[in-house]
C-alpha cells in the first residue's frame, strides 16, 4: 500500500510517498519539495507546482493522497495563497482518481506522536523513527508531508477511501 | 480581442467572454456558470470545474483571462475554499498559455461604472449597458464574471500581458 502526502504552498509544497509492508513497517520511498520561483507570476507558478505533481504521481502510482486540513486564523490573505495551491494539488490527485483524504493537524498529529499535543521537533522525530531514517527529514515541509501520509496509512479513512474505490 | 472573466468559487464559478469590436464597441459572447454540487467532494467538485473551464477555453479560445482579486477579511475557512477553486481556475487559463490579469474590486467598479463607490447594482446596469443586454445578466456570478472581462479590455495591464506574448 503507497500512499502520498502532501504539504501545499506555492513557494514550497512539501511531499512524500509512504509504502505501508505486510508486516505493517513503513518505508519513505521518496520524498521532498516542489519549490517555484517568487520571480515567476502566480499563474506560471500554479502551472510548474501541476506538472510537477502530475510527475510524481504518474512515477510512482500511490493508491491514495492526503493534504493536511489547514486551520490557521492568522491571514486571509495567506489562506487565499495557500488555497490556490491546494486545489491545484486535490486536483492534480483527483485527476489521476485518487481518493483524497485530509486531516487537521491534530489527527496529524495523534496518529504520528500519539498525542495531540505534540510539537513540530516530537513529529518528526517520530517520522525518522517510525520510516527508519537516519535522519529527521528535510526540510520541514517534506517532513510535515511525510507525517500526513504516515497518518493517512494509520487511519481507517484511508481503508474506507481505498474500498469505496 | 476576446476575453474571458472569471469569478471562482467551489459551489459557483461565473464566466463571462468578451469581445471587443474594432470600433470599441462590447458583445457578451457568452456567459454564465458552472456550478458543482455540495453532495459531491472536494476533489471531485475541483476537478468538474477544472474540465468546464477547459471546455469554455477550447470552445471560445479567448485571448487573454482576468481574475477578480479578493480582499474579503471575514473568513479564513471561506478563503481557503475560494482559493482553491481560484487556483483551478488560474490553472486552467496558464495551461492554455493564457496571459491571466488580477483586478482588486475597487479596479472593477471604477472600470465599468466609472467610480470605486458603485454599490453592486449600479456595477449591474453598466455591465448590461456597455454590452447591450435587454436584461442584467444572471445570475449575479456570471455578470460579476463578466464586469471583470470589462475591467479587464479596458485596462491597459491587458494590452500589455497581450503585447508580451
Amino acid at each position: 500500500m503507497l500512499v502520498i502526502g502532501i504539504d501545499p504552498g506555492t513557494a514550497i509544497t512539501g511531499f512524500g510517498l509512504v509504502q505501508e509492508n505486510p508486516d505493517g513497517s513503513l518505508i519513505a520511498v521518496k520524498y521532498g519539495v516542489i519549490q517555484t520561483s517568487s520571480d515567476v507570476d502566480m499563474p506560471q507558478r500554479l502551472l510548474e507546482l501541476h506538472r510537477s505533481l502530475q510527475k510524481i504521481l504518474l512515477l510512482h502510482r500511490p493508491e491514495s493522497g492526503a493534504v493536511e486540513k489547514l486551520f490557521f486564523q492568522r491571514n486571509v490573505r495567506t489562506a487565499l495563497s495557500v488555497g490556490q495551491a491546494r486545489g491545484v494539488a486535490i486536483l492534480a490527485l483527483a485527476e489521476q482518481r485518487l481518493p483524497v483524504a485530509e486531516y487537521s493537524p491534530l489527527e496529524v498529529k495523534q496518529a504520528v506522536a500519539g498525542y495531540g499535543g505534540a510539537d513540530k521537533n516530537q513529529v518528526q522525530q517520530m517520522v525518522r523513527a517510525l520510516l527508519g531514517l537516519q535522519e529527521v527529514p528535510r526540510p520541514d515541509d517534506a517532513a510535515d508531508a511525510l507525517a500526513v501520509a504516515i497518518c493517512h496509512l494509520h487511519t481507517s479513512k484511508m481503508k474506507d477511501l481505498v474500498r469505496d474505490l
